[in-house]
């Protein structure tokens, strides 16, 4: 186990004593090598239902001889689901950091107590974006003024537009660093083929509505739309390309245990343009099927399979 | 609509436009007058399998003629599941309080579209206990030291300690106020029978792990056990008496709706004896049992059905 990782988790398993992996419905009792020691990444999203959608997409798309019809869901589903393909977990955390914080911590752990080695976490998510219309000429990278462009996140903006994650520990406030893992986001972006893709910092808030300045709330938020566009081309200033609840917790996190990680988001619509979403079904299914495609052509890379069949 | 609601919502209405709740999969274009005008009371709770379990269990319970195997969840299950049993909605809000709030504002939003009126939130939870020796002597309310007691929230305190509830609104802290409605509190305690149930603060936190001072997550979290036990008992010294990741949200956001709301959850464990949850399932589900059975007398109290045959 890496220095930097809970030696008291260690201390516990030496003792004899079980590690009850509660939200993942596991324990390190189980034989955890037979069933995660190949493990070399983990998918995640928020929804349970994406968990399984992705998990049987890798399956079709990966010829790892893999049914997907036979997948099944690993350990307990009332809070998280989790599906194993091959060397790729596709795992659920919920919606915001301090879900998400209870599967980095459990899978992490898992991991751990299944002797995995050189792993690699990516975050496949919905968001915001935050475009100005003189994206459209494009930068360096890529392109991209229109709701279906997927964000690979160079770095984490808090709420209040810093780049740091604050976690409270024993009531004092710690803050952590938030930069994702450089090669990692420019290998994503670079099978990205015909998907609109750039690179971008990602700002995590705290709620939807009022902790992203959206104006369409249940309750009186106390600002004005002029007050909120201002608030949003700050965050686009520093460099915000999109919104989402997850990405200073995942940074933090991974910077935190050494764990390279990504964060790959579709954007549903132009927040400069108005709060709510309002994409059909079926054109919210294929922005979300953009960023999900760039993961797999990235884990065809990873794993020695022809990405140019698949781009 | 009252006053302190979101002024912009009617506006969008009176614009013709639908207000789409996007979480729940409805909009404002639908019949939600029909659907929800008769609505009371919003039962709440973190999983999806627990909002179908209380929803079966009221029907089974309340004497409404509704067959539990009838219920259907409404909207979309993507991101939580929706129940309705006569004037009682059984809704899922995920872990942590960014998912809580999303719901939060959804259900309310379509409570006001629907002409609702005088409806009230209750949350039933899972939580782990602060519990010394002396509470087994019981005070004036109730007693409890065991894991499976029920705490009836009177106000919701904060990982630092403090009786507020801070968001950031375009980059800026706001702190609101965390009481619970008291009248209701004690009116849910009063039919408690045979429930080991009592008054507390209930602490809710931004993590599982550090959030709640555990020694037991997946990194190193710089702090001892003697450093966890000083932080557990200053918050008892504060009145906390349970600890779980949601409270102070609710709180919040129920004051500023001007919505009575309580917290009534089950503690699985005591913290001042360990972080792990070791129970076996059927304890934990008896745990959580009791919450909600508390709740379900409440229910049958205001319903004017008879509480005495419940107890």
């Amino acid at each position: 186990m890496p220095e930097h990782r809970n030696p008291y988790i260690q201390e516990l398993v030496d003792d004899g004593e079980k590690d009850y992996l509660y939200h993942l419905g596991l324990d390190s009792g189980m034989d955890l090598p037979a069933m995660f020691g190949d493990v070399k990444f983990v998918c995640m999203g928020g929804s349970a239902k994406r968990a399984e959608t992705f998990a049987k997409k890798l399956a079709h798309d990966l010829d790892l001889g893999i049914d997907p019809e036979s997948l099944k869901p690993i350990g307990k589903t009332e809070r998280g689901s989790l599906f194993k393909v091959g060397p790729i977990l596709s795992l659920s955390h919920g919606m915001g950091m301090p879900s998400m914080s209870i599967f980095l911590h459990e899978v992490t752990k898992m991991l751990e107590h299944a002797g995995a080695t050189d792993y690699r976490y990516i975050r496949i998510g919905t968001s915001g974006g935050v475009f100005r219309p003189d994206d459209e000429k494009g930068g360096t990278i890529g392109v991209g003024v229109e709701p279906g462009t997927v964000i690979v996140a160079e770095q984490a903006i808090s709420e209040e537009l810093q780049p740091i994650h604050k976690k409270v520990k024993l009531g004092k406030v710690h803050s952590y660093e938030t930069w994702f893992d450089e090669e990692m986001a420019a290998e994503v972006l670079s099978v990205r083929g015909d998907i609109r893709a750039q690179i971008g910092k990602t700002m995590g808030a705290n709620d939807f509505y009022e902790g992203q300045g959206r104006l369409d709330g249940a309750l009186d938020p106390g600002y004005t739309e002029a007050d909120k566009l201002e608030y949003l081309n700050q965050a686009y200033d520093v460099g915000v390309r999109n919104i989402e609840m997850e990405a200073p917790e995942l940074a933090a996190f991974c910077n935190r245990a050494e764990i390279p990680a990504a964060l790959v988001c579709a954007t549903l619509l132009n927040r400069l343009e108005g709060d709510q979403v309002t994409s059909t079904p079926e054109q919210l299914a294929e922005f979300s099927e953009n960023a999900q495609t760039l993961v797999v052509r990235y884990l065809r890379k990873k794993l020695n399979l022809s990405v140019a069949d698949a781009i």
